[in-house]
């Protein structure tokens, strides 16, 4: 770290070690202007970072350890297209995507235009689909649209269309990502083939997990249609592919103009903007995801010309910063209380888990620091009935995530306000909590006997300052939904700037697949381990050795996967 | 703590101080017996505690702080039926569910009676609705069982039936649990009001959200039943109720022999084996239930008999302790290698950390240590492309349980393969890692020039020793699932025991309740609060004053409150 960003360290920290640093129901009982004084608005949102811990001086601070980590610059060089993924030698410039007049430069690329033209060609497949001009192998209009990818090109696309997607809408989206074929033959009965468009979303084409469910669609179709009397290349016409490699979509029989493709500018975590957000045009028509992007814009605008003090991503990441280096909080929950968003924070935890669990600086050196928290959760009201309660009363803060939405898309009042209540009230809870005498006063007017109240006062007491940031929207539409992301997105980005990490490589995904194309041979069989099947599960001494030999024959040297392989294909064969 | 628990804990203590005492790799290098000395069986699982920094004295003193904390006698006053939720003066006979003639009490009731006649009256309904004795108001059989809970009437079922569930099965089952009527409106259009049966889960039919959605289902098919000329008395043909309040289901029109009941040693997160799993029986069929019930009874007869350093829960409880208190581990993620499992991490998130959760001890003393860590998960291989990085390259290790299935119901083998070769090489990878060492000879048999070589090293070393637990099924039956649930409801009460805190209330949960009532009648209209509106987001000191006669209006003195109160209604008027 500089020494300018040392010293901006220290001064938070030192504020961090005063008394009652983490405390927040002081903070709200001595200032009824908390709320609107840690109320920021904007592309229509509003952040409310009241039921935190923060005061005057720990923002300022907080700020000026992001000014001497170089946040605002680490901004600006991602919107001029440097390489700001060190590790990868690439820019990252998904900002790129929700501007196609926006002048953004990759080098000599114009990244505008790319993105310009994506879109066109994008936009006339669409019409065309939902225009009938394009059709099933049999004349069929298509109805579902099934979208095989993982990770990046999978949690993104899924996460909007579960949250935009209304009955009557232009076509039915399903998502195919584990390589499980459980979850093929799960889909599978839903879908008519001769109404069925497959895109495979795969930037090399090579993914694994979506190559091999993309076979066994393909497969499925071609059987299909083929009973059905339609020739062999039937199957092209219900095809089309979201990647960058022209001859292997060729090869696996997708035509040329059938290929959305997309950069190495944009990440796969950062991508439903692009092609990869193909199934959300095709299910929730243009429109949507056009106002997908103008609302992300508008985060993006806001993000690239707000100062510090006013920059919702920048205030968000410095709330981050304050509860995991300050605080030690090393969870945080995401509670939109939408049902719609049911996936929203299946789509935080890759964005920003994958973006920030590094432990290495920049230049290669062991962070000092802790880096990306566990980020999980589920819509409320649910998770009140579940987790919340660890929430409430566990022994380590989590802090939370609150969404809200003013208005429904639906007509029933009373739930709503009963909703929009309930998330209130576990905020207030959170931060207020109750004491121990509140507890007592409580149920000494319930009339409880003393012994009782005496026996049950501790279990009924909260600790309170317990933080929670809250976002409300004014309707969930596609604008509100594309702002609310491209906040997260820019979080992450200037979290990478304060932790000086990089926030998009993932380099801890590719021991786990090297390991298992060693491990692949083991399950498909070849010699057998009889000696490390015994061995699993019996303490003979005897068989270790079988056990070593099976780990050689495995393509590892790790005796406890043998003895696993050995056990799966001794229940495999009986 | 007693004197013996102290002793024991400084035991353990003292092993996990050792230098290298979270070590894995070096302890399966070492030892290539380990998997086989660390498996252990119960109920046709397999669980593989190799990939832990257990050793032989770090268990045994852990299992020798377990005896000293009284996990076995906890164990057997469960079994016992004594009062084990000590705030709520209630058993915990969960066990009594799958045991219909195994001769379980609650002072003098005989629950395994109880127990027997309820499931002899839920097996009667399923009967007459498969059978066609029990129809529609119109006369049509069901296709379609709605079950409206939340909670622990809503995740069990939920998760149970997403694993189970096959095309072709009796009916198909939806659930709705948020109060958030956009779960309604998705699933409306799904649903054929004739051929639809209406379960309304709620022990006490008070619960604020279900009530609200059943009145909404109900409305509904009232209103459509009645434009099919059906009677007002239609209604009554579709709806069934899980409670054991007669008088509330027979004023919201529910028939007594609609009523299935269950008594108060049953809570709701162990409840998925009492009548609140009918639609599991409904949707899968009784003798999936039965299977169900009888795997996990087969876990219950083991936990009740075999010795700790044998006995599943206990030992994943121990090795939860060890990560937790002595390791410091704050989180664990739960990945099933089964896409049919995708709620099972949901399920689990509820069952530990609403127990588990806690801060005080049964005596209401504060704990001393930390209690339950964050539970959360997502399937594997999903969860590879998405959060697994951090995992393995985060600053804090975050141990992970692997479930394994060795069968699969599918005839594509070779998709399995690749399934199972990803969580055994994640396992691997997590525990052995990748030194820079070696990712720096790899990076030369690649041929990758120095100066890459040396910029790329540290970005692609995996620190490893993070811990693993795995179980393997050999195939997901309902018997296996039923083993694998109550293994992780009896280590959650072995944890609580090790915690010495009520692993079976959740007191937690009621303050944001009780704020949520009182915050309702001002999201409602009244007066409403045009300075507060102002007041958020503006520094406007002369609003304040407004904002605190809105929290005052709001039922609240939380000026925070009433300031998003007033900014929701700004925007709903708008």
């Amino acid at each position: 770290m500089t020494e300018a960003g040392c010293a901006a360290w220290g001064a938070v920290a030192t504020l961090a070690r005063q008394p009652g640093a983490a405390g927040i129901r002081r903070l709200l009982e001595a200032d009824p202007q908390r709320a609107g004084r840690f109320g920021f608005r904007a592309a229509g949102l509003l952040l409310d970072l009241s039921r935190t811990s923060l005061t005057d001086p720990v923002l300022a601070a907080l700020l000026a350890l992001g000014e001497a980590r170089g946040v605002a610059r680490f901004r600006d060089a991602m919107a001029a297209g440097q390489p700001v993924n060190g590790t990868e030698g690439r820019a990252a410039l998904h900002m790129a995507l929700r501007a196609p007049a926006g002048g953004f430069h990759v080098g000599d690329e114009d990244a505008s235009a790319t993105v310009r033209s994506t879109l066109d060609a994008m936009a006339g497949f669409v019409r065309g689909v939902h225009g009938g001009q394009i059709l099933g192998a049999g004349g069929d209009r298509f109805t579902d649209v099934v979208n095989i990818g993982i990770g990046g090109s999978d949690l993104g696309p899924a996460m909007v269309t579960r949250a935009l997607w209304r009955h009557g809408m232009p076509m039915r989206a399903h998502y195919l990502a584990n390589v499980d074929a459980h979850a093929w033959e799960a889909l599978r009965p839903q879908l008519d083939p001769r109404r069925t468009l497959v895109l495979v979303a795969s930037k090399t084409f090579t993914t694994q997990e979506t190559m091999t469910n993309a076979k066994l669609v393909r497969d499925w179709l071609a059987q299909a249609l083929g009973e059905q009397g339609l020739g062999e290349h039937a199957v092209a016409a219900h095809l089309a592919a979201l990647s960058t490699n022209l001859p292997a979509t060729a090869a696996f029989g997708i035509a040329p103009d059938r290929v959305f493709g997309f950069r190495d500018w944009v990440g796969g975590r950062f991508s439903l903007w692009s092609a990869v957000g193909l199934s959300i045009a095709l299910a929730c028509g243009l429109e949507a995801f056009a106002g997908l992007l103008a609302g992300a814009r508008e985060m993006d605008d806001h993000f690239l010309a707000a100062p510090p003090e006013a920059n919702l991503p920048m205030l968000l990441a410095a709330t981050e910063v304050w509860h995991v280096n300050f605080l030690g909080y090393g969870a945080r929950a995401v509670l939109p209380y939408d049902e719609r968003l049911s996936r929203f924070a299946a789509h935080l935890q890759q964005l920003e888990m994958e973006s920030l669990g590094k432990r290495v600086t920049n230049a290669g050196l062991p962070v000092g620091h802790a880096t990306g928290p566990v980020v999980f959760g589920e819509p409320g009201t649910n998770a009140q009935h579940s987790f919340l309660q660890l929430i409430h009363q566990g022994t380590t803060p989590v802090p939370v995530d609150f969404v809200l939405v003013a208005r429904p898309d639906h007509a029933h009042p009373a739930s709503h306000r009963i909703l929009l209540a309930n998330a209130l009230a576990q905020a207030e809870a959170l931060a207020r909590g109750r004491t121990e005498a509140e507890a007592r006063a409580e149920m000494a007017r319930a009339k409880l006997p003393p012994e009782e109240i005496d026996r049950l006062a501790p279990h009924r007491t909260f600790p309170g300052d317990r933080p929670s940031t809250s976002i409300l929207l004014p309707a969930l539409t596609p604008a509100t939904l594309g702002a609310l992301v491209a906040l997260y997105e820019h979080k992450v980005a200037c979290l990478g700037a304060y932790w000086d990490i990089n926030p998009f490589d993932q380099w801890g995904v590719e021991l786990g697949k090297q390991l298992a194309s060693g491990i692949l041979p083991a399950l498909e069989g070849g010699a057998t381990a009889p000696d490390a099947a015994t061995a699993a599960g019996t303490q003979d001494a005897a068989t270790a050795a079988g056990t070593q030999d099976a780990a050689t024959a495995a393509g590892t040297q790790d005796a406890a996967t043998a003895a696993m392989i050995a056990e799966i294909r001794r229940l495999q064969a009986g």
